[in-house]
């Protein structure tokens, strides 16, 4: 499989790239920034605040109601071909998501997750195999197969807007954040899509791996307090919160760091009932074939897949 | 109980409201447009394209899962005193709309209906009883009680931002659609609330009072097409679409009249399972009182109230 680093050189240099020159994971200084493109003023959830020549966002928060879980759609709408990712997919809402991204007239690029799920089964699989060209990224660290790999620091690049990964381990050793850029001509305030590391009033568990809430709030609460927290699920109907508001009012965080030890050790929560089947099949994708049935024989991580030699 | 215009006088002249003087239910000619005001950055999800001098609007969309409601807080945050409002608040998630009502620093001004809900208790009465001063706003087509009512033209001012009342009949023969104001300072794109009139893909069943889907096209579809839909409920987990959306992709409006007719006439929907608790409470701010009780035994809307007989 491609690396990252090569990745960057396929989408800049050769003709594979063509359909999406505006589009591609990149490395933070590799790519250089394009500023001249239309407006769109449709189907636009947030504006730049900084001119008209700044790029559109359209923005889409998704729900799947038994998992309680949030998928998110970003796209560039002033770019032509207008390119779209989806992060945290689930497999169940597909086909709605697809159906959306195709009335919206979206050009799907990417299928993002931000950690190996254990509470439900990841679409990017059977996104793959609906839409040809859509590539699954993943953090190198969460030990899954993805066609795309990011570390933290990288961007992930669609049209002139781009994602930067921040690394947001605890929950899962491998979880990451996206926050869109920190640039004047990116969305204002910015968004960070935080996975189960942090989510409204609350935190995922730390009982997989073990926590790091120093990790936390080197990751999210060094961003600015007017950015967006966008969790990968909320139990209360929650929508949305600021880096601001969790840093007063998080239950958990707001602790020190031998408190929320305690406080995370002592949740007795119940085993997840979907950890057995949603972790293997996250792991590759949410679609089992024999490949990926031999690389996960290969994953050296037995903390994390515990459960798997039972189920394959 | 006071009347509309009434309120509007207090609202301007007496001392009575002194505590928000930005803060008013006024007719759309009435109330003049306060222009300078302190920027606040924090804590706002919509910024006005127009300039740097313009009002910030607060915005939280806040889900009850039971009834697949959706309850909005909408607050003016660049105004010193930070008046908000609710759009269709639940009773069983008014305290977590409280919570962070008053986590954010805001001061609840109104809580607000968009028609007689029939699936869920509405929780104005409730809030009006854990926070005084709030005040409960319904159409004055509704049938219902509450504090002040609204029609077709009004405009409810919470700081320098307001709402626009349109009347969009066809769920409730009392359904309003609020939409946030056409100026340069109010939020951009603009952002209609449309209770059950109109949901995303679909709209509310009709077999309550009879449809009308000309008076939805002409309320609605009216506006520009980028101004985004927020309906009272979702059940397939989307949270918001736009104006040209629906006009192209709504399967029920986007068929003429006729057709339309046909369609909701043959849904063969189950009786609704809350309605005979949830209309008569909601006619009275979702609290019932001797007060209220006498109330209801006065109203003339026989379609309407068919089934309260049995349970007043």
């Amino acid at each position: 499989m491609l690396r990252f680093h090569h990745i960057v050189r396929v989408s800049l240099f050769a003709s594979k790239a063509s359909t999406f020159p505006l589009t591609s994971v990149s490395l933070s200084t590799s790519i250089p920034k394009r500023t001249t493109f239309a407006l769109r003023s449709q189907m636009t959830s947030f504006s730049s605040s900084s001119s008209s020549s700044s790029s559109k966002l359209l923005f889409r928060q998704l729900f799947e109601k038994e998992s309680s879980t949030y998928t998110y759609l970003l796209a560039d709408a002033s770019h032509p071909d207008k390119p779209a990712l989806l992060i945290d997919p689930v497999d169940r809402t597909v086909d709605r998501d697809l159906s959306l991204i195709q009335e919206l007239g979206l050009k799907l690029v990417y299928a993002m997750n931000t950690h190996v799920h254990a509470d439900h089964v990841t679409g990017t699989g059977l996104i793959k195999s609906k839409v040809p060209g859509v590539k699954s990224i993943i953090s190198k660290a969460s030990g899954a197969t993805a066609d795309l790999f990011v570390e933290p620091g990288d961007k992930v690049h669609f049209g002139d807007l781009f994602l930067e990964v921040r690394a947001t381990p605890g929950h899962t050793l491998g979880c990451v954040t996206y926050v869109t850029g920190d640039a004047s001509d990116q969305p204002q305030p910015r968004m960070a899509f935080t996975g189960d590391a942090l989510l409204i009033r609350g935190c995922g568990r730390t009982d997989f791996q073990g926590g790091s809430s120093e990790q936390l709030y080197k990751s999210i609460f060094t961003l600015p307090k007017d950015t967006f927290i966008y969790p990968a699920h909320d139990y209360k109907g929650f929508s949305v919160s600021t880096v601001g508001e969790e840093m007063q009012y998080n239950p958990r965080l707001t602790k020190d760091e031998e408190t929320f030890k305690n406080i995370m050790a002592n949740l007795n929560l119940s085993y997840p009932k979907m950890i057995d089947v949603a972790v293997p099949a996250n792991l590759v994708c949410g679609v089992q074939s024999k490949d990926n049935q031999h690389h996960i024989s290969l994953i050296q991580s037995p903390n994390t897949l515990s459960h798997i030699s039972t189920h394959m």
